[in-house]
């Protein structure tokens, strides 16, 4: 149906940044009504998740968790020194996937869709590719 | 091609559960000969995968080993105490997809695919879409 | 469109393989112009993932670190006793989803696609199906 990228400006070293109501646009503009869209991280110390967008302290507190769980400096070999925002890159993910029914993703009530940023603050591209069901 | 929702208990506070046959019920139902079937969890405590469907000593160990990498209780600021099942969901992600051919996912021989509770006991839900392949 | 199985060999026990090449190749030979691709790996001790294709201390951190992260051995009760590399493949996730334009992927200047070992060396298989935009 419908592909395009939009820019994210990220603040911080590692914050997730909800850009829920960007990718609702996209599928509106594209006139989907029923299919799925394609939400795609093209960077490789980023990643993209659906997680909850209600309390705010939620982000943090998966943040502060996943830079313990995969520490800035553990004696990466990598000289640009930022492995520890390629591991989390993959360990979230670099896409989501979600179904679209009469225009509208189908996210749970507390879902948003975020984007993850590992190594910023930076600017940001994401794709985003609808699909229509045939 | 089809969009249904169907209803998934679980029994305990992190549980896997293989939903495999309703899945393939769903694209049974459909019709859908080729193309690509998406899972989809809507809620944030809560995620999907594809893993290992003969011993269950493998889940055993896989919720034992996420629980101990993500602790229960870490010091986190979130009121609900419930941040290590926002986390376990990030890290597994919240959908899964899967090739369809000849009306059959392409599952390799072990694998089956499991609901991941990580905040129950609850009633949940699950989403599947098919989309053909044009 | 089109669905094909790769076979990929694996010389270690942990190993990211760049496959982005033969993904590449699939896509050319569907003759797929606006989409996407899956790339799905039938396995449970093995994953996808993209990440960066320019040094290779990159992959050398990212399987370090997931090594430490989930320990080849820590009490599990699977007698096959490659537990970590199941839950090394959750982690990583068993399938990728790129967007297809102008029969190209949209990977960012840096992504390459890797097949991950957990639980090798072995002979493995990936599937690669393409999706038409419609």
């Amino acid at each position: 149906m419908s592909f395009h990228t939009i820019s994210v400006k990220t603040n911080r070293q590692t914050e997730f940044v909800d850009i829920s109501s960007r990718v609702a646009a996209e599928i509106q503009a594209s006139g989907l009504k029923n299919g799925m869209v394609l939400v795609y991280c093209p960077h490789t110390t980023a990643g993209l998740t659906i997680n909850e967008n209600a309390d705010p302290d939620v982000q943090r507190d998966m943040l502060m968790e996943l830079n313990k769980i995969v520490p800035f400096q553990d004696g990466y070999a990598h000289l640009e020194g930022n492995s520890a925002a390629h591991i989390k890159a993959t360990m979230t993910g670099l896409s989501v996937t979600i179904p679209v029914q009469n225009g509208r993703m189908t996210l749970g009530t507390w879902q948003g869709i975020y984007f993850c940023e590992y190594d910023g603050p930076r600017s940001r591209k994401v794709h985003i590719q609808t699909i229509r069901e045939s």
